[in-house]
């Protein structure tokens, strides 16, 4: 691997994490008051985005949960809805003039999903005994909000209503996040048939593109900023931004290929313990694990297959490895005699990069075999979400908001690992440099792959 | 408590256990050889039968699997299916002449059960997992096999064919029971809902009969014969007929109410640990049971509920208690000073009486209030099958089936106990006097009751 | 195999249930008034039995518990002297005239085993974890209560209490069943220490004898009585002496021999489904069994290996077979084409033999190579319990004894199978033809075999 | 609450870390050459300490497992021996010219912790299955051992060997953290005894002093290093010595108190979903914990009890509180409206500070009642473990050390938090500023209590 020197962020007086491109039709408006016109357009996008993304799949497949961290597609199609009724739509004036009611009074209870303040909730491993209410009764529940929402940004009741059209366009993200679990739950779902049906037909693939050689590229040591404090969209989790000191250090060009990480696993990467911390050690021992998730072969001697959201095929040596939890990306970076990368480095490395790569509309909703890589550069987005070695833990000055929504990401701090830069079920308007996504170490049924860092000398 | 003195069949030369009513159409052949005429049209009967009974449910419902031991009505659809397709059709011709081909290469994998001499099988609590084959395709699957079977029958190529006959005989009381599952596994999926959904619209009762009041009918003691030995259809674990001998005994005229049930409980019958088998006193405290299966309330001083097929409604005293556990049906029976019958008990008593009594057909779908007695005339058939004290073992002389069916009864034969007389789930025709059915003490989602039993002095 | 015929006590008037020989000092008195000499030389022969199977044992030894089902060494000395503080001192007077006092305020709550009614007790799996009170602690404990006993048994207050001898004789007989325990327990737990440690020194062994061959022996049909109704002691579950009807049968003429198992398991006997129970195929897979317990060897090839209360060493092919499971037991027999015998077969075959047999006081500790058989004479005591086909239910009349011992037996009669015939680890003067022991169906710690049995034609 | 300004190391050119006091005899010639006598009186003095710790414990005591995570006595005594017999006296020469040759050939396996590099390991949840060897047999390894060390000590054939008199240096503080776990774990043991039997008398306590009101104590924003990289000895994962930012923040300036706690349990602290990380709100529930843990109370309106090693006694209010988990120091934390300090906040205030405090050399062997605090000078050392808000990870350029004991700290960074400071059941030679305890977050067993911090604004 050749050594590429790269002139960093760290020590820049202010790396740029507070102008990212999030949803387009909102943050157009990000620097004057808001009013609701863009916001109308970003909410049907986003909400017919979801509608395209369940459209593939039959009543039975969309109440499938196949595992408790997991939900049926129908559920999280309820969810997200149930959250603009609950944090939007609650007290506003409908069309005929009367205070909104709940569309159903049993789906506050239902389909809230972890809001302890708002009320007692549904539990979570039981979401696949819903069969009712049916998917369609889900559907006349997601246009009735959507009438009542749409009503309500033409109403002009939010014009003044800082604190909604906040938690609006938080509702929007949501509902980004949610579509990525779509896919991701109904993949882990659907290959829990024998039959290994697939979410979609494939589209017609060029030849994949010839794997870039993996390069370092070198970032000096200094102090940097990381954390984002913008005008636009971020999650409390990305706030404040806040210096951190950085040795110098120098980050992998491009993910991990499934090459590399069958090289590894050829030289009995799985089955020597100094590779492996203790927890994961354990973990691939209970679980059996010998390979990433959704791989599989018949025999010893057969080639490893895939199962993707298009259905089985071979493994192709050249795209990045995904599926693999924090210990087998930790283990893989050891064998390499590399670690993995902070997520403050990630960040201060991304943090000028267009957020350009594989995101969800490329319609691929798989990683793609490097194409994305040219020459030195590192590309940081899209394909896999990259694990990070840091613990998601609050930022210096993190203060959780006020309300319901204080509960959005701080109680989950522990026990988690951060990961970084999108994955191909991303939605592309959703990432952003300070981005971060977090799971414990154990999680394979995310679009997870491996980047690579290294001290400098 | 009276009692009334009743001639028994203890001792008389030959009950009847071998004149049962069955499967009506095929019967009427019993006797002579069978042509296929009555066969087809039980065929259809049974088949359509089935179809009726998932007519209510949702693709989204035919999914559902709620635990372990119950499976999705899909599931159930596609095995009784399977099992002709298995069994009858392998190796028969077809219409075009060719050699039958199975309808679909995987579905002998999904739909086998527990036949581990035909191949190996989905695993059982994965069954909810199965999106695919979607409704509509078993519904192909199931038009398919019957289009199959109904030229196999008119070819004339069982004819001749005795064993296929007699599989096609046990493959339709093989899907009665699972006609009877569909019932007591959907409840239970259904009950797993918070909306506690209704199988079916409930169809307008009149008022409920008077209950009658419990009698002991006295049977005296003597050398008696049970099981089957008759030309009609019987399962093998129902044979052979042999000689057990019975000491005088009585027998409770009624099955126990709810009313008397909670008599039970207002005494304190779940917190007193004398009146309980030591198995059933740990289950009790461990799985929280204070009442029987499907009761529930608000509040320690709100009345009883119970969900039923039909929807939540108040507990009737004077409806047969049902959902109860052998643990709790065996607590109950030794609070009110007597004991459960054992199976030769029960089958002495039954074997000159009509199976007539609240059965499926009925559309009740749960025990009726008491009318079915009048006097001291022991109605042992339908509303609930009745615990036994006898654990389910092989009769002297049992000979499992040569071949799959072999699998059929008895390796089922260890760690469960005998129930009998059928319930209000149950096809009419699928019962008899010598019917054994059986489960593990702790099952409460069939419809389980109670008959008491007492030593004569 | 050889038939050879046999004189069955079946349809006899009247098989000598109640003459066996017990606790020899106690029914030497049997048929007239108790005095408490015999009982007094009874009790000090028992309780110094106990001592000295504990006398090899370390502090460390006794406190071990290796699974729930076993308990440590120092708690069974110290639970049966828990049994006559409880049972026959309580309310007694001591030597100085006072009112006898509990030795220790705790010890009711530590060392009652599961009597709900005499008050809470502490939890099962715990008892490996009372380091105190310390081995001396309870050597004193026990010093104490068999010096108040001993006052009282000369005291003469026991004299006109019928219903103390009766407890008195039945703590004698429990505390038997404990150094049955003390010594299955022990085994069990030493063996979970890798260098496994023997609980004892081997006495030196003659050349074991040959193996005797496997004969039929024959039994009419008729109606036979089985249990206990003499005025010696036998537990509840003994009782009543009732009818019961046999067809005709045959009995093996000495448990299975290691070198039969090892042609079941040569001709994959733990690999073909068709041979087990449901339940058992589960647990065989689940638990990884594919040898009896206690069997091990270093590599396929090597010679099997037996962990026995002398350390581990070589099976010898002509010593019967021990710590199977009733699965196994029960798979066994279905190859062999054959079945295990249901207690009253075995009952009925035993009823007019001599209770001699390898006992605990021949200090094997291990079933012997075979050398108790002679010809066709079927030896049905020793060496092995010997699995019948038989769940432990209650005999028809049998009624629970009034008080706390009314727990003794009748709250287990669910889900465990009868074991006939006592083991090298019985005490001899314990056994008798009628007594019934039970465990539940994957038991594999207890010395338990295989009598094999057949219909006759 | 005050706020007291304090001068902070935060930004100073190098706060001392590398010159902690450490086990005194080794580090008095820690700057020159190490001749092996002051390491031999080290050895002696650390080896007797352990003995000292197990020497009121009976035989049973010292076989104790009551949990996984902990272990018996017995295997702690042999485990930090077979230390020293693996890494320092393989491969040296005895008294009669000899290599040693290991004192048992089974130890190696059985007193192996978690060295896959070194071989083989029992099981960790086994390890109280262990009766034999004896605690006499152990007590003749450790002679064994330790006289096998004096003489190689004395030999001289470590003078020129860095790499074993390093290890031996390891080993020491090795047998020192087993030490404090022998303590924790048979408080651990012992209080699953329904008796609450005491360690060791309580020695007589003097009045208890008067609880210090807890004071803020400011530190300055700035560049701070932290971690060690003096010669003195430090464990792998105190290094290297590093820089990091740290905004301005104030440190309590003493433990919280029971009374303190109490008032957080008054307020509802564990039934607010609010104050609580998702995950340890599932832990309080699903452990039914409603206070610290060794607290307990006969109802709900008695006070609170603990168990301490010497005993049950009342909660004193101003002791400090003790065995919380991180859960609960950082729900309370939540409730006082500040936070938990991160490792870097805790060593920056303690750098300069003595490590003087309430250790195990006190012989109180529990938090004592607040006198070590004096005005606002905080007191960071001894008493509790103080939770930081800091998950367990890899310092920048952390490097595992080469061979078997480079597996001794880096496998476990992962789902950890840091402990800081030091425990009543510490050596106090053992602590120091840099030094870094590790447990998962639910851990209560040690002694863990709760230090806040907020940020300065």
């Amino acid at each position: 691997m050749t050594r590429t020197q790269h002139s960093s962020a760290a020590g820049q007086p202010e790396p740029p994490g507070g102008d990212d491109p999030a949803l387009p039709p909102v943050e157009a408006a990000a620097n004057v008051p808001l009013d609701c016109g863009p916001l109308l357009a970003a909410y049907d996008e986003v909400r017919s985005a979801t509608e395209a993304l369940a459209a593939p799949l039959s009543p039975e497949d969309q109440c499938l949960q196949s595992m408790d961290m997991a939900s049926p597609t129908k559920w999280h199609l309820a969810h997200v809805t149930w959250y603009f009724e609950t944090f939007i739509l609650t007290g506003t004036k409908t069309a005929n003039g009367d205070v909104y009611t709940p569309h159903h009074p049993d789906y506050g209870f239902l389909f809230n999903s972890y809001y302890n303040s708002v009320g007692p909730m549904h539990a979570r491993p039981e979401r696949g005994m819903l069969s009712r209410p049916s998917v369609s009764e889900v559907s006349a529940y997601r246009e009735a909000v959507d009438s009542a929402m749409r009503h309500l940004l033409a109403s002009g009741q939010l014009d003044d209503d800082v604190e909604r059209r906040g938690l609006l366009e938080l509702g929007l993200h949501h509902e980004q996040q949610h579509q990525e679990l779509i896919l991701t739950d109904i993949k882990h779902a659907l290959s829990a048939n024998p039959m290994l049906p697939a979410y979609a037909k494939p589209r017609p693939l060029a030849n994949p593109p010839a794997l870039a050689s993996h390069e370092w590229v070198d970032h000096p040591e200094g102090l940097a900023s990381i954390g984002h404090d913008g005008d636009r969209f971020a999650f409390d989790n990305e706030r404040p931004r806040h210096r951190t000191f950085l040795e110098a250090f120098a980050l992998g060009s491009r993910p991990i290929s499934c090459g590399e990480y069958l090289d590894f696993m050829d030289d009995g990467g799985y089955t020597r313990a100094e590779l492996w911390l203790s927890e994961g050690w354990d973990v691939i021992r209970s679980e059996n694990w010998n390979a990433p998730g959704y791989w599989f072969r018949r025999g010893e001697s057969d080639p490893w297959q895939i199962q993707t959201l298009h259905g089985p095929r071979e493994v192709f040596p050249g795209e990045p490895v995904t599926h693999v939890s924090f210990y087998e990306a930790d283990a893989f970076a050891r064998w390499a005699g590399s670690r993995l990368p902070t997520e403050a480095e990630w960040e201060v490395a991304a943090a000028d990069r267009e957020t350009s790569g594989n995101f969800v509309e490329s319609g691929f909703l798989h990683p793609r075999a490097g194409e994305a890589v040219t020459g030195a550069e590192a590309q940081l987005y899209g394909d896999v979400w990259e694990w990070t070695a840091s613990p998601y833990v609050a930022y210096p000055g993190f203060r959780a908001p006020e309300g319901p929504v204080g509960e959005y990401n701080g109680k989950f701090m522990c026990n988690q690992l951060v990961l970084r830069g999108g994955s191909c079920v991303t939605p592309a308007s959703h990432i952003r440099a300070t981005y971060r996504n977090f799971f414990p170490a154990e999680t394979r049924w995310q679009f997870s792959g491996i980047r690579l860092a290294k001290d400098a000398r």
